[in-house]
């Protein structure tokens, strides 16, 4: 008898080697299969489920009989975290709900796949010499050649390029490469620099910029990073930076220096990382709210900052990167995508082309939730969008012990009634494998979500008289449930949840339903008419959308209809990147989404107040 | 008997006043009419040709009975410096020959008129207020209103215009003027400032730069202003200039840096004489031969000056005014006119575009006489065109007392036998009413052509031994004829011509009537057959035809034909600033006309060997 058995894992298609008495669990996640198993792992929260098609294992437990249906069990169905290895080979299938659909990172996304036709093109191509007998211009040798190989309507050339091509020319010996930006010459690179063409994708968010190099030649992406956006210090939602930004003369061009050193930097990163040359990188793409649009573009965004709210521009800008301060080849271009509105900026318009929402099953709904959460609905006739001021609760600002989704955070949390204690008790994870230190947006919805069902608190968020626990300690004068305890966190202080905290969130939270249901109540839909709900963002990826469900934040439906996309604004400026026919789709999408002003909406005030209760009737 | 006379002049339409005595020559030429008088007013010449109609004047002078033929007498001509107002009404009429065909400034020319249809439009608009009904993006809410009013393709707009148009629209209280650059949107500015459209058109010369400054809303010129070109104290022709701008790395910028000043130099003068705003300048349109075009584009100019003389760039180029450090409002745009080849620059394009070279009665020839001469000739097939290194002798430079035509100059001169002191005397004119220091080239035609047609020198341009005259004199070996006496000029020394000068002359005009005759053969024309002959160039203005046609610089046919149309580079450029059907029309004729390179055509070596020498049968 071996100490090791062989585990066919059907999702993946192949063998994993599983230890005698190990959880399937943790067999599977050494594997690399992200299973879900919001209880962190004993048997508390029943969504681990796998089905052993083959193969003896441990037997059920009782946490198993109370999650499993007698049905679900004569079919093999098992809890990851109960079920442990034995002996001999196994078959196992791992159903799709217990599959966590998350990235691994928040600086990707879904994104769909698009032909290349970036903007920026690249023409080699070779001369004959000048000479007496043949005196056209330098211009007119290599522009003449270009024509016999590909087909342009007329060439836009300025001063730049003509101070540079009698040089490059000749140091080509009479070859060289055209570079093109549409119909527009950039540059003109002495000999056959054609294979070395790319491009960086920006997401400018309020708290975090994102950036992808890509090679517009082979359509990969070569390298990814990110950095907090630097802005953060003058203001840490979008309000109070607008506020900064117009305080003072300078301030504007303060705040647009800071997020172009960003993308400065990480393309700094990026091409160190990759050996790529910066003068090869020729565009730039960036999405973001509109604010962030307006501060990296060096816009004044007061009037985003003031009743109505209108942005300056909806349609895409471009400029050269010189220009704005953008470090990548000198004639290099950028492109900020467009926007639709003063609160729904180019990220949500990146969301909506890089799920196809315009060609979805409609309808459909597309969610970004964040300091401002934007919301797309296809109604099947038209594309409605609104943004809803959420406030910075899901960030962490206005909760006690709240902090954003970076190490120490508390990110999941499970509160269930431990028998061998007697009381309640809570498990948690942490990012980073650090102490806790606070508790992040994904783990407050989990907390409150947790007490409601476990009958802690009532519809109104309010601790319930009759519950005695010892997780429920009063603190000058007010009740809070322990999370984790002072022994246990960085801080050596309870980490606690209280009714403050639960009121802060149901605020944000009735933000976020208000404006699902007023989009939905406007077209007359249904939650359960929606064919499919994405959510996008990096806040989006973390939740628990059973608990979101249960909060009321997310409208009640079959949650196999939820999508997590990831950050597709990322994905979406990179598919701009790519294809200049996607960059007309946005165009159009720009035009053609109708904005619901929410503030002035007849529906919206009845609808705020109905969401600021926990649902009745919870899952 | 009154003192005065009315005299009627047909060609002014209106009457002049002659006091008793006077001659009619000094009475129309205070009236403004340039009337001809190679001699000066002696009688010597028999230019200043008139009609007397009616009226009574002085006898008939010998000089007259010299110059005027018994029909001539019969119908009334007269010498206008021979006769004189005796009394009572005349009507006088000026045959067409005998008025100076002539631009009182070189800084001026003839301009074809043209529909005004400028590349930079204002577009006023007034929008209603955004409001939480009408959130439309502020230049969705501008360009809605434009649309309305114009019909425009797809609007570029970049990065500068969404800067500005938050404040352009709330600082004109929803009302705003859109400049529009092509399609391109340069700047948006509050309120209605339609009325006030301005460009200036530039003619940069190797020696000397125009600029004209036009209102694009009425088509005016308002301003004239011109300047040395600065660049001249690093070499005064092109080929030192390139010398210079390769010399070193920094020469170049330096270079493009000087002219660049000397256009925003005239630019001031032009708008603190008018009190046009600089702001509301928009274009500058540019005209130059190759090498200041280069130069002043900050290209590199050294392939121009090795053979085969290839330029960077034939079509036009555009750049942003502040790109090139042209002050004109910070958005404004420049515009390098086309050039057909290294040596035939947009000067030589707008000369040809200002006379409608390419709709003239063909064959027609034009010549910009120059250190670099231009020739183009429309054969009624094609349009040849060649230039010619002249060099710099009708500039002064290689001739012992050659000078630029500018104050102290002698511009014109006549030499005549004096019967009164029986020997050869001369009378010559002088720029600014100065004592002469020294003799431009075009009394240096007229010397060469004076001293041929008196017998003094042969058609090798050698002193005849047989010629007696106190006027030739010998000093350090060499036969010098003395046009002025040191005692008569701002120098205390004679002013004179010798063969070297002369030799210097002939190897100028062969090269420009070698290019002339290599034109005409290659296209199997004579000049005979030419139906005009545009003289342009500040140069061309103030030649006497007769005597260049005496020397071989130009081709000897009717007179009649020849036209002085002044510089019609800058009129050339003023007429694109005006028009962008100009502007097509100068790309596509830098695209059609045939360059011929005169170093490597058969015919060329034998037609200057030929054109060395004076023509045997002169006038």
């Amino acid at each position: 008898m071996s100490n090791t058995s062989k585990i066919y894992v059907k999702n993946l298609g192949k063998f994993v080697t599983g230890v005698y008495g190990k959880s399937f669990l943790d067999v599977l996640r050494e594997a690399g299969v992200s299973i879900r198993a919001d209880c962190g792992g004993i048997g508390e929260c029943g969504k681990c489920r796998i089905v052993i098609e083959k193969g003896f294992s441990s037997p059920l437990t009782e946490s198993e009989k109370r999650f499993l249906s007698i049905d679900e069990i004569s079919k093999g169905f098992r809890l990851a975290c109960q079920a442990k290895v034995i002996d001999g080979e196994y078959i196992v299938s791992i159903p799709q709900e217990s599959i966590l659909q998350r990235y691994r990172s928040a600086d990707v996304g879904f994104e769909k796949e698009v032909a290349l036709k970036p903007l920026v093109k690249k023409v080699f191509i070779v001369t004959n010499p000048a000479s007496l007998e043949d005196v056209r211009s330098d211009l007119d040798r290599v522009l003449d050649e270009v024509f016999k190989k590909v087909s342009l309507g007329d060439v836009d050339v300025d001063a730049y390029v003509a101070k540079i091509v009698p040089n490059a020319l000749r140091l080509g010996r009479w070859s060289a490469t055209v570079v093109f930006w549409k119909n527009k010459i950039l540059t003109i690179e002495p000999g056959d620099t054609s294979n070395r063409v790319y491009g960086v994708a920006v997401d400018i968010g309020t708290s975090k910029v994102v950036a992808h190099l890509v090679d517009l030649v082979s359509g990969e992406t070569v390298a990814v990073e990110s950095m907090p956006n630097p802005q953060a210090s003058y203001g840490a939602d979008i309000i109070s930076r607008i506020s900064y930004a117009i305080k003072d003369g300078s301030n504007l061009e303060k705040l647009q220096k800071l997020v172009i050193s960003a993308v400065n930097i990480l393309i700094d990163r990026m091409v160190s990382r990759t050996g790529v040359d910066k003068s090869n990188i020729y565009e730039v793409v960036v999405a973001g709210n509109t604010a962030m649009h307006h501060l990296f573009l060096g816009i004044d965004p007061r009037y985003l900052g003031l009743s109505p709210y209108v942005p300056a521009v909806r349609r895409g800008v471009y400029a050269f990167a010189k220009e704005i301060g953008i470090n990548i080849n000198e004639r290099g271009v950028v492109y900020a995508l467009p926007v639709v509105a003063g609160y729904v900026g180019s990220d949500a318009l990146a969301d909506a082309i890089a799920v196809d929402l315009d060609n979805c099953d409609a309808p459909c709904l597309l969610i970004d939730i964040g300091t401002n959460s934007e919301i797309l609905l296809n109604t099947g006739r038209e594309i409605l969008a609104c943004s809803t001021p959420a406030g910075p609760a899901f960030e962490g600002a206005t909760i006690e012990f709240g902090m954003r989704a970076v190490a120490g955070a508390i990110d999941q949390v499970f509160i269930y009634f431990d028998k061998s204690i007697g009381d309640y008790n809570v498990r948690y994870s942490v990012v980073g494998n650090a102490k806790p230190v606070g508790i992040c947006g994904s783990a407050l919805i989990d907390a409150i979500a947790n007490l409601y069902k476990n009958g802690l608190i009532d519809s109104r968020g309010r601790f319930k008289n009759n519950v005695n626990s010892k997780r429920i300690v009063v603190e000058n004068n007010r009740k809070k449930f322990v999370i984790a305890w002072a022994s246990e966190t960085g801080i050596n202080k309870n980490i606690t949840i209280d009714g403050r905290d639960i009121n802060e969130f149901l605020l944000a939270k009735a933000a976020v339903a208000a404006g699902i249901n007023v989009l939905l109540k406007h077209a007359n839909i249904t939650a359960e008419n929606l064919s499919k709900i994405f959510v996008a963002g990096s806040f989006g990826t973390h939740i628990n959308i059973e608990n979101a469900i249960t909060t009321g934040l997310l409208p009640k439906t079959d949650t196999r209809k939820y999508i997590f996309v990831g950050n597709t604004a990322i994905s979406g400026a990179k598919m701009a990147l790519k294809s200049s026919d996607v960059r007309e789709k946005f165009e159009e999408l720009a035009k053609k989404i109708k904005y619901i002003e929410l503030t002035i909406h007849p529906l919206f005030k009845q609808e705020f107040i109905n969401s600021l209760q926990l649902p009745p009737n919870h899952t």
